[in-house]
């Protein structure tokens, strides 16, 4: 059997480039285990450099049949630091903090999640990006649904492959496709169907930019560079923001006058600030619901939100179980068509702006408000026979004195006006 | 300085092709600011015959730096009368008609705005297309999310590009996925999955037709040859629909046998007319529901109708925004489903036809009527003591009468009926 | 007249190869009258073999002019054996078993649909396989919305297209994405952004394997190997599920270690069993409501279920139409949400499996129990005055007892318990 085996290894030595040499206790079994691995590999920068499997998969072939001795991107960024440093840097370098701590309190944890957000020993995040945690998963679930996009934070090959080093596939923009689409933020989809998408369907790249061409210059992975908001959508301070958006209109510039870019995306500020004042309108529309006692289910009559307990949450820690539907109605809204709407501004598609986007935006505010007049009926019916009005309205002011939204001084005022009007 | 820049000019100027003196006072500065004009122009057949920038932009700069000198159709017009005449007698040109109207109630519309429709002092309108006026939207929403597909009425750049005039731009199917896509007529979508369009992607345009194949033939600019409905899904009467059918079935004639191509169309007929009825059918709920005052809100509770104020509206002016939840889904089934159904049904897909359309279609309809069971229960609720059911008949023939919907004999003999079964 | 034609006719005759003599009667005609069929036929490897029209067609020429002769796979059969046994033992071979039976209950069917499932004058299917029933469809919405489709089960050209014989079009995923697409089955979409999806459009299919690669592997026309569920998402008992399990692994390892495959696709099976348990408790929250005869309307007081009459249908069977707006969000759950889960998670798409499936599922449930609580609380305001509690909970013991959810001993013991807490 063994003289066989060598045999063939032998065979199979011969038949490779010289380069496989760096590889050559792995190929004899790889080629049969994995062969698109092997023949990815022999076509690779990486072979023609001597780069074999050792130096990136390590020796532990326990850990490899496991799947777990992960070829992260520590692995790669000796040899690749510019690469490193600006991906690092960039939103891509913080993915997995906005995706990964969602299943932080959930029993099935997996020992060495924590590092992700946590030195070990430290119960401070190391980054202050708020965590998706409305992403209440299981284990499987967030392999596939969370992990699969998220491991860009420290995975090179979530863009690159594995085995094949062929720029074509990154500078593709299916690259990006992968996660840059769907209905939290499908910017492929937006792109595909804008100008810049069609024409460059039509007439290449050169004539219609794709994601690398504006999110990419000159090929840095600070995929970042030029954006005036964070991920949520939360517009950042002008400090920030200013020389963030002076940074877009060069990049803008190697097309386009400057006086037109600047135009079109500072519509996109318009856009986005008149699309977060509908957002707020319906979130303030809960919040005086829950205020009132009046959500079905109130967030004391639901399984506990993981990290803020029997309490309503709105912001970008909401969950989209557990919660009732006229929550389930807002983080529509706000994850979906707000993103929708901005994000299609800012890439100059009419059909994500307006009809995935606004229009959606506001049938959302039709639908909370109907919703709203709904439960606040069904409150009244429950108590028909009672002076409810003032009593509600005393309640109110009660709960958003205790949750900080008015002062000592206004509760008291607000008291007595309507203790006053009780009186007539 | 001069000297430099004189200098430069003159090196520029010897690296360009003869053709380019047309743009000499231009290209010195336009090289350096707007680089992809003007290389592309470099490379198009207006510079080959010796257009230059003037020509088209004229010379009033500081209108070009505020963006206000739009080249328009009639700019292109002169030189291209054919493609200029077509493109005008075509529901193209006729865009802006259907999509400007809708902020001209609004306060911050931009003088010059109403020359869409109306001539210089005239309240007439100079078309009879009904304006989509349902878009209340900010200037900003209706720059990109109106008119960046509106402006195809006079602008020829909408699918030809700026600079370029390679025609495989327009001969493109994306050049038209920009516009026709998306929830409301999602024409690219559905020729993408179509058998037409599956084969254009494996076998070429020979073998699988798209949208310039069927809709510009001989490349004529008239893209409404053949179309038996308005744009808003309504049938034309048969004097003017069989002429088109006739032009379309020889359209595919080119294909298809002529029998098969008339039966494909005749079954798109059968279903749009199946589908305009369930759309009725809930049409009629909701009039119902607002005969007698069961809408929350009613039209008066709510802020009035840009053009018809405090009154219901479901036709083509109907709004999306300050409106009651059941109006909204009648939103959603007549302007997305609805025409999905229909287009689906014309242009050969299966998904849109049945799932994205007729599906949907069918569980609009289930979910208005089950909104109108919970709002008429809900006024029943709230009205408990009284003999509801008589008053409430007598003031729904009240405004049916007062809208027009019944005669005064059928109010007076609705009335009676109502009055005599009282008595028993 | 027929100097002339028959002059036409040698003219084209000469102009044809050799191999057209085959179809010597009809192409003078059919080369005018459908020039596309006649063009394709000549290219094919047909026309090469001397396979000519009638060999086909037939010669029954009324009848084509109807479109009532039907090239059907029982014709393509005797020449392509191989092809046609591997086919009609796939899925494939089944598609019209379970979208043709919806029809079967309604009025205009027409002669000869019965042998979809019939033999001849048996009353017995010759399939088990569960029909669609849930499409209750007008015969033109059955013809592009159902047939379009689920003709792939008698017609080889549902892929294969009528007159064209070369490969690349069914060897392109384009030719699958036809109808494995939209609401209910997003394969293609779900494909073309997963990692193999978008490295095939990078790097080809080589790199990127298609729906063709893993599915009709080494070309069979056996698309079902490796499936270890029915197509309505229900799993397969071990017995057949395992060693489709590794024959699907074996697929896999023709790019992959089979350790790794396997645990890919485990994944799947975890997400599927987990999606199905939030599905199952939504269809107990309904089937409760029906039991206390709760739902808006109830099935006794809308249009009879085809098959099951005035009760009750969540099965494959349900329809959505003619249903409840809670029975409605449970289709939309069930068939659509459920499957882009499952679906998702196979083909390893990270928002089709998280964004489009699990979190769309998870608010369906919200969704679905807010609708519970607004009808229960809706019975609840109709009956005030009554003991409602224990009258509610002996009718739903009743009703359950009468559909054999419950054994008359769990049914006795109920009653008692209810009653003897009455007493208290």
């Amino acid at each position: 059997m063994r003289s066989i085996a060598a045999a063939i290894s032998t065979a199979v030595m011969l038949a490779l480039p010289l380069a496989a040499m760096a590889a050559e206790p792995c190929l004899p079994c790889h080629k049969e285990k994995t062969p698109a691995a092997v023949e990815q590999w022999l076509g690779s920068a990486h072979a023609r450099a001597n780069v074999g499997c050792e130096k990136c998969h390590g020796t532990d072939h326990e850990k490899m049949l496991k799947g777990e001795a992960k070829v992260d991107m520590k692995v790669c960024g000796p040899c690749h630091q510019k690469a490193y440093r600006e991906h690092t840097a960039s939103r891509h370098g913080m993915g997995l903090h906005s995706g990964w701590g969602c299943t932080r309190n959930l029993p099935n944890r997996k020992p060495g999640e924590c590092r992700f957000c946590h030195q070990k020993g430290d119960e401070v995040p190391t980054s202050d990006v708020q965590c998706a945690r409305f992403l209440k998963q299981s284990p499987e679930m967030g392999e596939i649904g969370c992990n699969y996009c998220h491991s860009v934070e420290d995975a090179c090959d979530s863009c690159h492959s594995k085995h094949m080093t062929d720029l074509k596939i990154v500078r593709d923009p299916n690259s990006c496709a992968k996660c840059h689409m769907g209905p939290d933020h499908p910017q492929w989809e937006m792109w595909q169907t804008s100008l810049h998408g069609t024409l460059n369907a039509s007439a290449g790249k050169k004539v219609g930019p794709d994601c690398q061409t504006c999110h990419m210059p000159k090929g840095t992975h600070d995929v970042s560079i030029g954006m005036t908001m964070s991920s949520g959508g939360v517009p950042y301070p002008a400090k920030k923001a200013e020389p963030a958006r002076a940074e877009m209109v060069r990049i803008c510039g190697s097309c386009h006058a400057p006086g037109f870019a600047k135009r079109e995306l500072d519509r996109g500020d318009q856009v986005r600030s008149q699309s977060l004042a509908i957002v707020k309108e319906a979130e303030k529309i809960i919040w005086d619901l829950n205020d009132r006692g009046m959500l079905d289910p109130m967030p004391a009559d639901r399984p506990p939100h993981p990290l803020s307990g029997p309490r309503l949450v709105t912001d970008n820690q909401m969950l989209y179980e557990d919660t009732s539907h006229i929550e389930r109605l807002f983080f529509k809204m706000k994850k979906y068509d707000y993103a929708r709407t901005v994000k299609g501004a800012y890439h100059q598609s009419p059909a994500y702006a307006h009809w995935y986007g606004n229009a959606e935006l506001k049938m959302d505010l039709v639908d909370i408000k109907s919703e709203a007049s709904r439960l606040k009926e069904r409150k009244r019916g429950a108590a028909v026979a009672s002076p409810e009005d003032a009593e509600d309205q005393l309640k109110t002011l009660k709960n958003k004195f205790e949750r900080g939204a008015i002062s000592a001084e206004e509760y008291a005022k607000g008291k007595a006006e309507v203790l006053e009007k009780l009186k007539h």
